[in-house]
């Protein structure tokens, strides 16, 4: 199942790391992929999901690796996935798989000519709608290459970004969407964005509520106009559950849970529980070494803001709660380590504040099982921003 | 001088353009280089030093172009570069880039070999050194490829990161490298990071003024034994005319006057105008395209955090004081635009937050003259973290 064919490259130069090489070989600073746990992972997904009437569509703009999608679709039962750009689409189409919602608007005259690309290349592709000019672009497009593409009209739950805000512009664009040429009106999608890192259970539970009767009222509206949504798309990793009972999501579109971060992981589940201790393993690692510890008190590692993203905080340090990751510059961390246990050249494991941004400044998963590197996986996509 | 070879890519899945088009026929989210601002920049800093004894190493760890350094070294006038990362000097010397001082510390012994390697093949290298241990390394390595490296030993002037702290060991340090084997002790690093962006002249100048009476007495008490130096490195964008005043560098290592960003434009001059409004011209843009303006008051742009560095703020729209852009999140980033002027594929230039890492997020630099395309460069040592 794990894609074990591996680049033939220099290692430290273009690699870094082999198959075959312990952990504290491997180059410094990169990206850890532990695959016992991103396997417990996936699974844990298909097990949650499996008592509701939804299917996983696995996010990909997270790991944007082909290997980890179709780990997904495999051994995690996913039905297809989401993708957030065009040329990412187009590297996961072109290792093979077909069925790919992007989960944002497509605006440009030469995306919107490889997006149909993608449709007359025998992808199935959906896309996200909020506007009406949107409409008219798309359905030319898709006329010219002789092709379909699938709409989504995108609600806006909350999240203050892309989307809509009431029923009636969404039956507008439904109705436009239907009566286009080449377009399919495939249903709505309706991810709240905003509230997917709210550590409280209760707050995020109301918030759902709200919105899973607003999207209710979309659906029911929509129908009685004709217009049954054939999907229902949204939810992430902090509030799937809620979309995945609703009756009303036909899918979900998680991401984070396969590598699970530093940022989810002071989620909690409804036992109150953290949801890094409860639902999920930390799957991804940034393994880093000591470079410097000749000031008093504290070491520095080869871990700065070019190789993690910190929107989201620092990273934690992984299976230590003796030293503590404190500043980030350029390229050094800072760890306070007021007993000075750290020497040079050690390696310690952090885990990312956010792994979604952090995974995108990386171009190789170095992937570990019992403390040996398994295999080597591109990060496919990263960079595809257009 | 402009290196106008082009890639032959698939414009959209590879590359972001193609010379000849005009800046808003760009793909974005992508980087913008105005060559004409690129190209003054780097004049002006020629220009600035030139009354002083001092040469410009210039840090490619900004750009991570080797165009951008070979301009450096011919118009700039630079006598070399720095790089943070043993990878990155690959990159450049691969490039025919041949004196290279690596501002950092190298431990781990397989980059050690590296970086000798690099000396036995022709490249003059210098490494920071804060630690007796790696001068035992460094120096059994050197020996082994038969060749020599090049050492300062790094002082700590504040920023609390790499670097000792005191007079004795700095001499301890420099005495071990001029005794050691294939090791040549070069002089000092001395860089103070933590002041460069103060914004406050007077506060910025108040701490440069005790970090070179540091520097100084290091400087003085180390030619008492007999260990001169060659070299007094240091000095950034927010800084260097402190330390090119001074009498004890002897060179500089600017990296973002180049290209300039939001958080530097914010800085102070002795005159107290900001320096994006006196010394330095924004040359660096992330060019970003409206693609939701479905909300009342704001628009939504496609460039989020995957483009983009927040750590030291937010972008600013260039050229528009009516607009805002006010959240980030990985993929979108939220205008405030309380008329509604924007339009959607209306394309804005924002100024990043924070050049460094923002570059090495992109493959590509699209190099603008008049709104024309001229050139592509890539970001050669983009991802070169090791």
């Amino acid at each position: 199942m794990i894609n074990k064919i591996n680049p033939q490259a220099e290692i430290g130069f273009d690699v870094p790391a082999v198959p075959g090489m312990t952990e504290s070989e491997v180059q410094t600073p990169c990206l850890i992929v532990d695959l016992d746990r991103l396997e417990y992972n996936l699974k844990k997904m298909a097990d949650l999901i499996a008592p509701f009437n939804v299917s996983l569509r696995a996010h990909a703009k997270m790991h944007k690796s082909v290997d980890v999608a179709l780990l997904q679709l495999t051994i995690g039962q996913a039905s297809g996935i989401c993708c957030q750009k065009v040329s990412e689409a187009e590297v996961f189409f072109r290792a093979g798989i077909t069925d790919i919602l992007i989960t944002n608007q497509v605006c440009d005259a030469r995306k919107i000519s490889r997006l149909a690309g993608l449709a007359a290349s025998g992808c199935r592709i959906s896309v996200c709608v909020d506007d009406m000019r949107n409409v008219a672009m798309l359905s030319e497009e898709a006329r010219k290459q002789n092709t379909q593409i699938h709409c989504l009209v995108e609600l806006d739950c909350g999240a203050g970004r892309c989307g809509v805000l009431n029923v009636a512009q969404v039956v507008e664009l439904a109705s436009a969407i239907d009566a286009a040429h080449c377009l399919v009106f495939e249903g709505l999608q309706a991810y709240q964005g905003r509230i997917q890192h709210e550590t409280d259970y209760g707050l995020r539970q109301k918030v759902m509520k709200d919105v899973i009767a607003k999207v209710k009222d979309c659906r029911d509206t929509l129908a009685a106009a004709e217009l049954s949504c054939r999907v229902v798309s949204g939810g992430g990793t902090g509030t799937f559950l809620f979309e995945a009972a609703s009756g009303v999501f036909t899918e979900v579109q998680c991401g984070s849970y396969a590598f699970m971060d530093a940022d989810y992981g002071r989620v909690h589940n409804r036992e109150g529980a953290r949801l890094d201790q409860s639902e999920w393993a930390n799957a991804l690692f940034l393994l880093t070494s000591v470079m410097s510890t000749a000031l008093d008190g504290h070491a520095v590692c080869d871990a700065g803001l070019k190789v993690q993203s910190v929107d989201s905080g620092l990273p934690v340090i992984f299976d230590h709660d003796d030293i503590t990751y404190i500043t980030c510059s350029d390229e050094h961390g800072v760890i306070r380590d007021k007993d000075n246990k750290l020497k040079i050249n050690d390696k310690l494991r952090l885990v990312p504040g956010h792994c979604d941004p952090t995974c995108n400044l990386h171009d190789w998963y170095v992937c570990v099982r019992d403390g040996k590197v398994e295999a080597l996986w591109p990060v496919s996509a990263r960079g595809k921003a257009w």
